[in-house]
């Protein structure tokens, strides 16, 4: 029994069950939404919606995250299954089954040998451009089904090919119905809650009405064919009853082909997951543990795996809403789940006439909101190599579609900080007047020396830019002819690797061949230990010294008590 | 005409000329058992020490460099071609010189490009692995030329299962040919420069003599055969005259198939030549340019590809002989040019019954000793996870091959550095006491002030490492629940790039709703223009100081002016 619920208070019991409705309400359009997204029966989004989330709410730390279909999953099942089935058909719904079972187990294998570190590599660009571009991918997705036609493709090109094809069937009625209900779905975005609040309604009531709109959308559309006869494609008769349990195929060949699919779901899935669990955490000053959420993730897929649903994921919208609707323990979440078990036993006929059309409307205008410009805007007042990253991955998203897309953009920011490492800064040092500071020539008004030049190096040694330093330091001396003595500030060298060694003990004996010492000063304890082991400091025609005001207190005045070794 | 021969002056001549025949007598059996080991006609070997040698003269920038036939490329020649083509046939040696030709062209590109910075990217312990796994895959693949036996493969399995299918037909008479000529070569390598000092000649003449033995085992071999009528695998007759000039094909798929042999040929053939140029360099205190080094080798890779070549590289035994010899210019390479074309000309004949055994008796010995086991030593003392990129380069050199090798060496050292950055030291400070530096309190005696917690973070901060160090952070403060101040110190931090500084705003909103305010201190100059541009120094909680004692002043002390912004 998790211990939320062994220390379970019967005072919270009323806020749990009004946010568990709040939870239903939401669950039910997206769930239908996000696997006709994924290209699956519109069952599969319900089915998704149960066991995932019993099985978060038991090992998962956060109490008010909600985790069930998502948005960015639904996307890149789709993206991934297409080609390899016909979507909707049986195979295509055992792929998406197997696609959730294999990320369940890579992730929890991860938790296992506490590779949840895995997710530091994914940067905030990365990220932000990657769910950006999905989101436009995902309104691009729906356009066929807002028009009434059938059109399918994992890249923008793909996509957009099958789309002008058919467009000329476009459904007229369709698009009626679509355009409608987005503009309801906006207007509602933007007024409903201010208007609620005018007629006398609570903040937060306001806000969670609003918040619930889009299933007022759904309803209205589902009544209106219903009772007004339109013909649209609409959801249809649902199975009623309990998902079946049961393991995908295991055959070999189709997992090794899900395998770069499997491995992107499950690194975006678990950041995504960890960052919403993170932001809501900070909120309630609750801690959550990477790897337990890995471990949790991973449950939830597996159970997703087995229960007839596709890769599943924490929701930003749906946990923010359970958080608002007053949600106290993972309980909100358990009862949420039993609502739906109740709507699958006995009320499936409700879905049946709701439109596609009116489905989709709901899905544009709830990833718009997906694209967080902010960072974009960000990074490019701060650094545009990092804005270059978030719109290239954005691109690839488009172009390549997302399973690239997150090696391009894991790759691009590797190289980046390589390519930034490798040309590392070099500051000449001088002395501010009266203290014992040393500071860039170029910055500060400091006082220098034309015997000695005092050298600051911006950055860890290593093979890829030991040479560059070489170089730049050697251009440096030829500029300063009279120098007797090169100190070298090691303050910012963090690590000296053995390429970087040999290049070090390379110009010690080169410029003791020109008649200049090498002194090293501010060599920082781990980098100490590892030169005095490899004999270096014997070659070494200078000294090491403590900090760069008594190398120059011994290199100036010549007191030799204030050095070391 | 390039400036060393504008300035030609008549005293270096007889210099030139000793070192010309130097060159000569060790191009011989070098250019005829380099162009065996790539699998080509012996006479390739003579046709690649002309008009490459002639070009590097003209274009290259060290004197003593001697380009020409090389064992690394000549082994990576016969590992790319393996299974493209039949070792010496018509479309193998096409193929070897449309190698050349491409790795040429793309040191040409690179080199216009201004890329030979892409060189760095292969760090000491890669090189050393890759040179010892090929100095021992050259070693390996000479043994079915002295068994008298054939065998090809690219790598120590297919070698392997290679040989021991042949092995019961070892020709007894070329195992004993080979046995001879590597006791003689060993004994003379170890003995004959001593032994010649004791009969009174110079240092340096004895050492010239060593160097030049193995012609004369060559010598003796091709005269016992001759006379003594052993029937062994010889040379053969070559083609008298000099080599046919002609573009290779260049069909397409070739290319492509090729390219990345192209790519490892010349990353390779650039990083060995230009640190021999290096060394040479050091030695006579010249300069060598690397983007001049990649030109000139890329211009002598195209002659070799249209004169009948193969890829040619620099090599470091005939370039210290040279060196050795009194070279004083770049004439004596293009002397020992002419006189291979006067050998090609008239005296061919010479060779025809060399055995080839014995020509791979002279190979074993002579990359026996570019396995360079005192950098893996240094490595292994130095840093165990060095001593391991070596170890895994040497091993993927024997088991995937020289082209894979450089991708696994290379990948591995990128991850190595990333990985040792992702998880970055961090240090608690304290004061020195009576002075004002600040320290790691576990190396130092220093004072601290539980009010205070001084941290330097010793890398610097980008996506990969910013989740790591704010858990870190947390925790260190949870240790010290009395602090009211945290102060960074970021003297080691070269660059914050946009995700670490949405982790810093996220930790400084964190801190102040825990009444805790975040200080920074030793922002470099950089850094500082970045964040100040972000809007982040108004949200900080408390203020950025110039120098740690600065902070610590200000923050016991209160002394307010003493702190910026």
């Amino acid at each position: 029994m998790p211990a939320w619920l062994r220390a379970y208070q019967r005072a919270d019991l009323p806020h749990d069950l009004v946010a568990s409705f709040t939870l239903l309400v939401l669950l039910v359009p997206q769930g239908l939404a996000y696997a006709l997204l994924a290209g699956l029966p519109p069952q599969a989004g319900l089915y998704a919606s149960i066991l995932p989330a019993l099985i978060y709410a038991w090992l998962g730390s956060s109490a008010t995250l909600s985790v069930g279909p998502a948005a960015l999953p639904a996307l890149m099942t789709a993206t991934a299954l297409a080609g390899l089935a016909v979507p909707g058909s049986g195979h295509w719904v055992m792929l998406a089954a197997l696609l959730a079972l294999l990320s369940g187990v890579l992730r929890l294998g991860l938790a296992w040998a506490r590779f949840g570190f895995l997710a530091n590599f994914l940067s905030q660009p990365v990220v932000g451009g990657f769910v950006a571009g999905s989101a436009m991918l995902i309104v691009l997705s729906q356009l066929p089904q807002m028009l009434g036609v059938q059109a399918h493709g994992p890249t923008v090109w793909a996509l957009g090919r099958d789309l002008l094809a058919v467009l000329p069937q476009t459904d007229t009625k369709a698009l009626m119905l679509s355009l409608v209900a987005l503009a309801l779905l906006l207007a509602g975005k933007r007024w409903l809650r201010p208007l609620l609040i005018q007629t006398g309604l609570a903040d937060n009531t306001a806000d969670l009405l609003a918040k619930a709109f889009p299933i007022v959308v759904v309803a209205l559309g589902g009544l209106a064919v219903h009772w007004g006869g339109i013909s649209v494609r609409v959801v249809g008769d649902l199975p009623a009853g309990l998902p079946p349990l049961s393991l995908p195929t295991l055959a070999p060949e189709a997992w090794l082909s899900l395998l770069p699919a499997v491995l992107a779901i499950s690194l975006v899935g678990f950041v995504d997951s960890f960052s919403i669990a993170q932001s809501l955490a900070l909120k309630r000053r609750e801690q959550v543990d990477p790897d337990r959420e890995l471990l949790a993730l991973g449950a939830a897929n597996v159970a997703a795996g087995v229960s007839g649903g596709f890769p599943v994921s924490a929701s930003f919208g749906r946990s923010a809403a359970n958080e608002l609707a007053g949600a106290r323990t993972q309980l909100a979440g358990v009862l949420a789940a039993i609502w739906v078990i109740f709507l699958l036993l006995a009320f499936t006929r409700l879905f049946a006439s709701v439109p596609l059309a009116i489905l989709a409307a709901t899905i544009v205008t709830a990833v718009s909101q997906m694209i967080d410009l902010s960072l974009l805007r960000l990074a490019w007042r701060y650094d545009r190599r990092d804005a270059a990253v978030y719109l290239a991955t954005l691109v690839a998203v488009l172009v390549l579609g997302v399973v690239d897309a997150i090696l391009v953009g894991v790759g691009l920011s590797l190289a980046l900080f390589i390519w930034r490492t490798s040309q590392p800064h070099l500051a000449v040092l001088g002395r501010v007047p009266g203290t014992e500071h040393y500071r860039n020539v170029q910055r500060y008004a400091v006082e220098t020396t034309p015997a000695v030049l005092v050298l600051r190096i911006d950055e860890s040694l290593y093979f890829a830019n030991c040479r560059f330093v070489q170089t730049r330091i050697i251009a440096l001396l030829r500029e300063q002819p009279q120098t007797q003595s090169l100190l070298l500030v090691l303050s910012a060298v963090n690590a000296i690797d053995v390429s970087a060694l040999q290049s070090l003990r390379q110009l010690n004996t080169a410029l003791q061949e020109q008649g200049v010492r090498l002194h090293l000063a501010e060599v920082k304890g781990p980098v100490m230990d590892q030169v005095r082991q490899s004999g270096f400091i014997n070659e070494l025609s200078g000294c090491i010294h403590l900090s760069t005001h008594a190398a120059m207190q011994h290199l100036l005045v010549g007191n030799a008590e204030d050095y070391v070794i």
